[in-house]
């Protein structure tokens, strides 16, 4: 017996023979349709693959790699040279895929498992790519060995766009740990990384035509040709394209410091906070000729048909502050510097469209003199998307998908690109919406905390951009999401391991069990109130070794204790599971601090947490305090709530650039205290 | 004011300003004399390092790799372009070392650390190099930021010869892995590897004369000559011999796939254990021009002065069993097998001769027909050392340092070369004990959890081969070894966090925390009991997924507990804070089995330690009664007494091939609880 199972749910198999409760599917991003069978196929020592149908050399990477992944993730050593009756998996593709990458290129797949084994078929090996990321997540440990249950699945993508955008410029991040981000994509089906390659802290990329654009501009930290083109390959192999971006003529001071003569003011320009600012001068023709030359080169490089100019913040200070821009403009009869932009984006689409590549920028460089060819992405949001729509533009969403603003997954995950004013555009506008990006902007991460900034959050991004627009459970979300966290471990990634080696650094201790209760009940601060102009420049090359840095961008255990107590309130104090769990968290807060104390003092990094730890077990005590009043019925004096909610006001205030996350729950049991009778 | 410390204590410094409790000193190998200042330097983002005197390509990587790694540990990123003004580290090397690093080269080093800045002077770099290590663990988290206490430091070795075996035939280990090994073994100070390469299971070296060796024996799995050299070149750099080892005429399976000629008796011959077995054919001319030039080709590819041709355990029934081979001992007057051997033995160590080269070989080696400027290896132990010291031959100890014997690291520590047998040597015969070597046997390893059963064990075997003799103490040991164990990890070795993979993989879930309490008292049975003959041969290629395959060989948890009931029973049942904690593990475990129950049902992996989490929540109840009695001073009815013994008999079993390590000390708090008065 099937059953056909609904999408906005999370996907329980009733017929399967392997516990009392039967597993949860834990696929992220949820395909477009999942169908229960019976059975189950095991993962054995004997595991095979037979291909049938088309073959080449990159799908057979692809099925190594897969193998390898799936031996690690089992322990399970395949035999190279076992012989192979019967395959357990056979993967059949009809044709080739494209040398290059293309955006809308056919992503499908049909994978079957049955108790006789199971079958991958698609278009091409792209398909194929997607369909063993599928069956690696469908792998569970069972009372009777590794498992794949029966199931069968048809998929394919919402968009043909799901990018994550990685800025390399603010701080360089080194091609291992992005390799290992690229393996992340892959597991959840994103299909294009943006290489944010340029910004006024650097300048990433080896030039041979301009070599003080990586000499001087970039500290010696960048990516050889050879190394790109290798990169690019391993990106071609798990089906993700490569967009590079040279962000012009904003954020472009890394430019300067090898050629100050493309700065529309007077240098000298470094890489420091200190240094002159300026945008690029769009007057001269030199400067065409640079670009010309330069984007020549990086457009043999970088063989993806589309090419990112960035185009955003240009500050029109710069252009207003130079007499000869301010004659070039009313020579040419333009009236705002948003006109001498458009120019500028328009001479260099024309030398895009020579190397034939299609322009893509920012939402600034949308402006009815360009062509309908370029592509807009939008960081202002679906109203803006829409508007190009309407003009003929293509688009794609990062308006709430930017990582680095802290948010949890869920309000990521309620971020639909067809949202709001796009929502009302025609269905044929509709086409024009490609898809989304992911943007983890790199002011506050390093190559060690990266990955917790990108996943598992990343992952929820990914599920808003191909699976149905139905698929929005939330629960169902966290559940998978946390599944998917584990697994993309075995892929090497860091989001969950770094926090350990890091809240061990900042102890200088063996033992930090004390240290992880805290740092488990603390977000950062949100959006970019981190940092403000009061502050004067941002130093990008200070340490970023505090807890901020450590701390994942959302507290699990908080969401977690949410849930418990809006339980356990709804329910009129009556659920007594609930309750149970909430006391022991309750009451390993309580006693905490007085576990932590000594250590917060020893270590300057942990010294300004110790508000924290002490908020945190203040709270313990105030929750217990409320949950005893709870549980007998008897409102406490009204003199202890005011006492409670004065420490909630203190609590909640952000210190060390945290913010404890249990404060709202445990003013919930607090309030819910003072009149236990009303939501009962 | 400045203060001798001993040496068999653990160090605490007591002129420092940074805490109430003046921080441990963990260094590990301990030097040979520490004094301590007082002040400290700052490691701050202006850190920077000086070099006057020798300087080389060699040295400026070893700096380049100390700073990387110091940067890791702190989480700053040292600016390459820093303007360097009175540099914190200065380096003075007097001249340079050995192109290619000889046993008994000079490894001293001198280190002073004081307010003003640190100064670390060697006679070559190779000092440098083991003096930049004990800097990294000389660093510190204090209140005021990362520090070095000031400290005068004058190291050498005690022993010259200070080795790791790593087998990499009956698994094969990447590269990668076995790097981060040697990264692990500079921080340690050892100073060989002793690269295990051909066995039974596996031949891992491309030998362009016998192709065959590889392509028919390794499956595939083997280094290349060029990878080989890169490896050997990354030793260099981190002052770590390469020593190769190819065992004949025994183990040497793998060899006859391909060249089944070179066997004593008839194939075929597969790397299954399945397949025929034999050893070498002494009696052959054709056996000594194949090793002239293997040997030939190998002497080349590995330039240390020394070369291990194995020669353990060779079974004499294969010679038996051919008339040619017994005929030829007949001609030559041969009586026994170990004439043979030692004929053998001859040939070979003049072609070793030839191309300049020293044999080492197994204790079977030994014999007076060989010259005595032959290395024995002894894995049975100081009196074969001792004997063959008398007759004039070097040797080194292994018998003792067995990691995959699964012994805690103190049973390791207590074992010196120089004791027993080998302390009624005269000084000079002394002389020819150069060291020793821990050894990594393969059967039960894979590159997955190699590091754990190296980590931190051989930290404790580093220290005996490296420090005073009289440095034994077992509780500075263990201190000093768990702050290295966690400095590791920043070396990239897995020895910790595999475990925690692992766990989550035979889990299948994301809470492990229950299966982590049980994992934490386990330890894996002990010596060769996991296998014996009656099981069959040994599948190198099953998966090792176990529980047994995961766990630490040593369980610190329950080392402490131990040492909290001794320290409680020793007070007579009054030290109120040992008792408090003895209360909360018991309890832990008491409630374990309820929590882990399900968990272990649903997994395949974790069925067969069911048994073992029922016992560990018995033991926690039978513990907290007997501390119950004890704290009332109530001994408990005799037929109380009489069931727990029953039920520590049991617990004591192995189960799933491990042992609870909690058993004797719950035993001792029942034994105290029957008569609590005498231990009072």
């Amino acid at each position: 017996m099937t059953t056909l199972l609904t999408l906005n749910c999370t996907l329980l198999l009733g017929a399967l023979a392997w516990g009392q409760t039967p597993p949860q599917l834990n696929l992220m991003p949820m395909p477009s349709t999942v169908q229960a069978g019976s059975g189950q196929v095991l993962i054995e020592q004997s595991f095979s693959v037979a291909v049938t149908g088309f073959h080449d050399a990159s799908l057979e990477r692809g099925i190594r790699t897969f193998e390898a992944r799936l031996s690690r993730q089992t322990g399970i050593p395949f035999r190279p040279s076992a012989a192979k009756s019967g395959a357990t998996l056979t993967i059949h593709a009809d044709h080739g895929r494209e040398a290059v990458q293309k955006a809308g290129e056919d992503e499908s797949y049909e994978l079957a498992v049955a108790e006789s084994g199971a079958k991958l078929t698609a278009p091409t090996p792209l398909g194929i790519l997607h369909g063993l990321e599928t069956f690696l997540q469908l792998v569970q440990t069972t009372p009777n060995g590794f498992a794949v249950p029966a199931v069968a699945i048809k998929d394919q993508p919402r968009f043909p766009w799901r990018g994550l955008l990685i800025d390399v410029s603010r701080h360089f991040i080194p091609l291992d740990v992005l390799k290992r981000n690229l393996d992340g994509m892959a597991a959840v089906k994103m299909n294009v990384l943006h290489w944010h390659l340029s910004d006024d802290q650097g300048f990433r990329v080896e030039s041979k035509k301009f070599p003080r654009l990586h000499e001087m501009g970039s500290e010696g930290l960048y990516y050889t040709q050879d190394e790109i083109r290798e990169f690019i390959a391993y990106a071609h192999d798990r089906g993700i394209r490569v967009v590079p971006e040279f962000d012009t003529p904003g954020h472009s001071r890394s430019w300067f410091a090898g050629y100050p003569e493309l700065a529309s003011g007077p240098g000298p320009f470094t890489l420091e906070t200190a240094s002159a600012e300026s945008v690029t001068d769009p007057t001269r023709e030199e400067t065409y000729n640079f670009l010309d030359k330069f984007i020549g080169e990086m457009a043999r490089l970088f063989p993806d048909a589309y090419f990112h100019i960035g185009g955003d913040e240009v500050n029109g200070k710069y252009w207003d502050a130079n007499p000869k821009i301010q004659a070039f403009k009313q020579a040419h009869g333009m009236k705002t510097n948003q006109d001498l932009q458009a120019y500028y984006d328009q001479r260099l689409q024309k030398i895009l469209a020579k190397h034939h590549k299609t322009m893509i920028g920012w939402d600034e460089i949308l402006h009815p003199d360009l062509p309908k060819s370029i592509v807009v992405q939008s960081w202002r949001g679906q109203a803006s998307l829409a508007t190009a729509a309407k003009q003929g533009y293509s688009g794609l969403l990062s308006h709430g998908y930017y990582l680095d603003l802290m948010w949890p997954a869920a309000r990521h995950y309620a971020v639909d690109p067809m949202s709001d004013a796009a929502a009302t555009l025609s269905p044929e506008e509709k086409k024009s919406i490609l898809g989304g990006e992911a943007c983890m902007w790199a002011e506050w991460v390093t190559p060690e905390n990266i990955d917790s900034h990108i996943w598992p959050r990343n992952a929820a991004i990914a599920e808003r951009l191909w699976s149905p627009q139905e698929v929005t459970d939330v629960d169902s979300m966290y559940a998978r999401m946390n599944a998917v966290s584990l697994d993309l471990e075995w892929l090497g990634l860091t989001h969950r391991s770094a926090r350990m080696h890091m809240l061990h650094r900042m102890a200088g201790a063996e033992d930090i069990s004390a240290l992880r209760t805290l740092a488990d009940v603390v977000e950062p601060e949100k959006d970019y109130t981190r940092w403000d102009e009061s502050k004067g420049g941002i130093d990008f090359h200070a340490p970023l070794n505090r807890m901020i840095d450590a701390v994942y961008p959302e507290s699990d255990v908080a969401r977690r204790f949410g849930s418990l107590v809006q339980a356990y309130i709804q329910s009129g104090y009556k659920d007594q599971a609930s309750e149970a769990q909430i006391r022991a968290m309750l009451t390993a807060w309580r006693d905490n601090d007085a576990k932590l104390h000594a250590l917060l003092q020893q270590s300057f990094l942990l010294q300004e947490t110790a508000p924290l730890s002490e908020d945190l077990s203040a709270l313990g005590v105030a929750g217990l305090q409320a949950l005893d009043a709870l549980a007998k019925g008897e409102p406490p004096a009204e003199s202890w709530r005011a006492q409670q909610l004065t420490l909630v006001e203190r609590a909640r205030t952000g210190k060390a650039d945290l913010f404890l996350m249990i404060v709202a729950p445990v003013k919930q049991l607090i309030d819910a205290s003072a009149s236990p009778a009303k939501s009962n």
